[in-house]
C-alpha cells in the first residue's frame, strides 16, 4: 500500500489557479461567506453537537430548520429536505411511486433514469428536436401522457423536467409543462440542478409538486448537498416517517423520515456551507440577466472562429453550453498529442475545463466569471485557432 | 426572511473551544492532513475536475480508485465503495435483497431497521441480555435463525451485527457471529460505524460478506461518506449497473450503479478528508490499546462519584460509554436548572458533549484525547459532584 500518494503535497487539485469553465463547477464554488466557517464546521458530525430531535432538519443551533423553511420560501414551496445530492432526492421522491409510472424529458440527467430504475418505475421519454437545438415541446408531454395511458391504462405518476439540461444548457418550458400536468394531474417533479441557486425559480407560479436542486452545483456548497421542496398535501408521502417495530424490543423510530435514511446524511459540512451562502444565493439570482448576457457575448465571440458553432437552443439562455467546433477536430487529427491537445493548449492559457480529449464538441460554463476573465477565455480560445491556422473574424 | 441569521459571524459551532466528548464525535475530528486540503477542494464536485469515467469510485486523479482498493485491503476485503454515510451503504446492501429477510442485532443502530423498512424487508431482532450490561449473546443468531425459518420457510437472506452499538459501546464477538453465519449461509453484515478507522477489522478474519464503515463517524473525515466493503462474488448483485434503455433516444446508463445514485455522492470534501486522513487512520488503529487503557481508566474514576456506575460490558472494550448517575439526577430534581444543569456545569469547567437535559444516564466517548484532557473531564465531573454534595472516593 503506497500511502505516500494521500500526502497532502500528492493532493493538489489540477485546476488549481486556472479559470475553471468546467460545466458542472461554476455554481458550486463557494462564496466568501462559506469559506469562512470551513474549519469551524470541517469534523464529522459537527452539527449535531445539540441535536436534540435526532433529525439534522429540526436543528435549531445551527439554525437548520430555519433555512429548511427559507429555502422552501425562496423556491415558492411550502416545506423542503436537505438530501445527499440532487440524484438522492429523486431517488426519494420516486421511493414513493416505488413500480409506478414516469414520464421525463430525454435530455434529463442519468440520475433521473437510474433513480426510477431503482424503484422499479416504468419510463416514457419525452422527445426532443434533435439536432442541432434539441429542444423538448412542452406540447409533447400531453402526448406522451396519452402514449402512457394507451400503454398502460391510466396517465403517468410523476412527470420530470429537467429546467437546463447538462448536455446543452437548454432552458426548457417548466410553466407550460407544468399547465400541462395540472390539466392532466399529474405530479412535476422539475429538475433544477442547474437553474434554482443561480437564477430564479418559483414552485408556485411554475406549479410544481417536487422541485429537486443541487447545492454543490448551483448553491455554492460543499458536495453532497441536494434540496427537496414539496406542497403540504405531498409532504406526509414522501417524507412518510418509519412504522417498523422491533419484533424483541418493540423499538420504533416514528420521527424518522425513510426515504432521506433517517436522518439526511448532509450533517456537517454540507448544510453549513449551504447555510453560509444562502443569503449571496438569494442575492445572486436577482443577476442573472447580465449572467446571460455575458453568454450571449461569449457565444458570438466564441462563433467568430471558424466552424465553431453553437448546439442547443438560440438565442442562449443559461451560460452552460455546447460548441460543435470541426476545425479544432481536424487539428487534433494530425497532432501528436491527438484530441488531447486543445485541453493541453488551454491550460497553458491558465484555462482548464474543457474535457481533455475532446475536440469535436465540447462542453463550457460561464456562469460567474468577470468580464476580464471572460475575455482570457474567448482570447485563449482564439490564439489556439490562430496559431493552428484557423480563421477567426476580427 | 432574517438572512442575518445565517452570517458567518452567527454561525459559532457550540462545542467551540471545549474538550467535545460527544458520543458521535470524536473518531470524525479532521486529521492534520484533512485540514491541509479543506480549501483547495471545498467547492462543489471539486474531485470531478478531470473524470472521464462518470464515476467517482474511478476518478485516478485525485486517486479515489486507489484509495477504494486500499481501504477494501485495509478492511481484509476484495473491493469497496463510498457513499453517502454508512446508512447508505446498509440501503445500498438491502436493496439487492428487497423483500428479503433480514436478521440484526437489537441493538442496531435506527438506520439499519429503517433501510430494511425502505427496502420491505422483513426484520427479526437477535435479543440482548438487557440490564445492566446489554451483551449480545453470538449463540442466539443460531436461534434467530432457526425462528426465521419456522416463520418464513426459509433462512433469513442477511443477518446484521452491529460491531460496537451506539447505545452501550459494547464490543460484540464480531467472529463467533461470522462463524456462525457461515455455517448457515447466511450472508454477514458487520456495522463499523463505531469500529474500523478507530481499531483493527478484518472482514477476512470475521468472515464477512459486507462491510459497512462510517467516514464521519471513525475516520476522520466531513460527513457524509460510509464505506461498503465486499467480496469479489457479491460485488456485481450489489454495485449492480443500470439495464434501463430510454424508450426514445436509446440511451443507456451501463457504467451507472444503482444503489450508489449511478456515481455516489461524496465527490468534493468527503472523499478527500477520508483520502487524507487514511495514512493516519491506517496508523491510528495501531494503538486502540491505548484507548482501552484510557477508556478503563475513565470508568474506574468516573465510578469513584458515589452512585456513577457503567451500563454495559465490563470490562470496557470500547471509549463509547453509558454511565448511570443516579446522584446527578437527585441534584437536577432540586436545580433550577433542572436537568440541564449538568451540561452547563460541565460547560464552564471547559467540557462538553452530554446531551443537555441528561442527569439520570449519559453518554461519551473519549477516543483521541490526551491523558491531560481525560484528566481535566474527570476532575470536572468529580468537582460538579463535590459541588452539590455527593460524595466522591480518593
Amino acid at each position: 500500500m503506497d500511502l505516500n500518494r494521500y500526502s497532502p503535497n500528492n493532493l493538489k487539485r489540477p485546476s488549481k489557479g486556472l479559470i475553471n469553465i468546467h460545466p458542472i463547477q461554476r455554481g458550486g464554488i463557494l462564496t466568501e461567506e462559506a469559506r469562512k466557517i470551513l474549519l469551524e464546521w470541517a469534523d464529522g458530525y459537527s452539527v449535531c453537537d445539540v441535536c436534540l430531535e435526532g433529525r439534522v432538519d429540526l436543528l435549531r443551533n445551527p439554525p437548520v430548520d430555519e433555512l429548511k423553511q427559507d429555502v422552501a420560501e425562496f423556491l415558492g414551496m411550502d416545506t423542503a429536505r436537505f438530501t445527499a445530492g440532487a440524484r438522492h432526492a429523486k431517488f426519494a421522491v420516486m421511493s414513493a411511486f416505488q413500480r409506478g409510472t414516469l414520464v421525463l424529458d430525454s435530455l434529463a440527467h442519468y440520475t433521473s433514469y437510474t433513480s426510477a430504475e431503482l424503484n422499479d418505475m416504468r419510463v416514457f421519454e419525452v422527445p426532443n428536436s434533435g439536432y442541432p437545438d434539441f429542444r423538448v415541446d412542452p406540447e409533447m408531454y400531453a402526448e406522451t401522457f396519452e402514449r402512457v395511458r394507451e400503454e398502460t391504462g391510466s396517465y403517468p405518476d410523476l412527470a420530470l423536467l429537467t429546467h437546463v439540461d447538462y448536455r446543452y444548457g437548454n432552458l426548457a418550458d417548466a410553466e407550460r409543462v407544468g399547465k400541462i400536468c395540472e390539466e392532466y394531474e399529474v405530479l412535476f417533479v422539475l429538475n433544477t440542478a442547474y437553474s434554482s441557486g443561480v437564477m430564479e425559480v418559483n414552485g408556485k407560479k411554475l406549479r410544481t409538486a417536487f422541485i429537486v436542486a443541487s447545492g454543490h452545483k448551483s448553491w455554492a456548497a460543499t458536495a453532497p448537498i441536494g434540496i427537496l421542496a414539496t406542497n403540504y398535501e405531498l409532504s406526509d408521502r414522501v417524507f412518510r416517517t418509519s412504522k417498523m417495530r422491533g419484533d424483541w424490543s418493540g423499538r420504533a423510530f416514528t420521527k424518522k423520515e425513510l426515504a432521506v435514511f433517517g436522518c439526511s446524511p448532509v450533517f456537517g459540512l454540507p448544510v453549513m456551507t449551504l447555510m453560509a451562502s444562502f443569503p449571496g444565493v438569494v442575492e445572486r439570482v436577482k443577476h442573472w440577466n447580465e449572467e446571460i448576457e455575458k453568454a450571449r457575448w461569449f457565444v458570438r465571440e466564441m462563433e467568430k472562429i471558424e466552424g465553431v458553432q453553437l448546439i442547443g437552443e438560440r438565442p442562449k439562455n443559461h451560460t452552460l453550453m455546447h460548441f460543435e467546433s470541426p476545425a479544432f477536430h481536424s487539428i487534433a487529427k494530425k497532432h501528436r498529442k491527438r484530441g488531447y491537445f486543445l485541453y493541453h493548449e488551454l491550460k497553458k492559457r491558465g484555462v482548464f475545463g474543457v474535457q481533455a480529449g475532446m475536440t469535436k464538441n465540447f462542453k463550457v460554463n460561464i456562469y460567474g466569471l468577470s468580464w476580464e476573465d471572460l475575455d482570457k477565455v474567448v482570447s485563449a480560445f482564439k490564439d489556439i485557432a490562430e496559431n493552428y491556422g484557423v480563421e477567426v473574424e476580427d
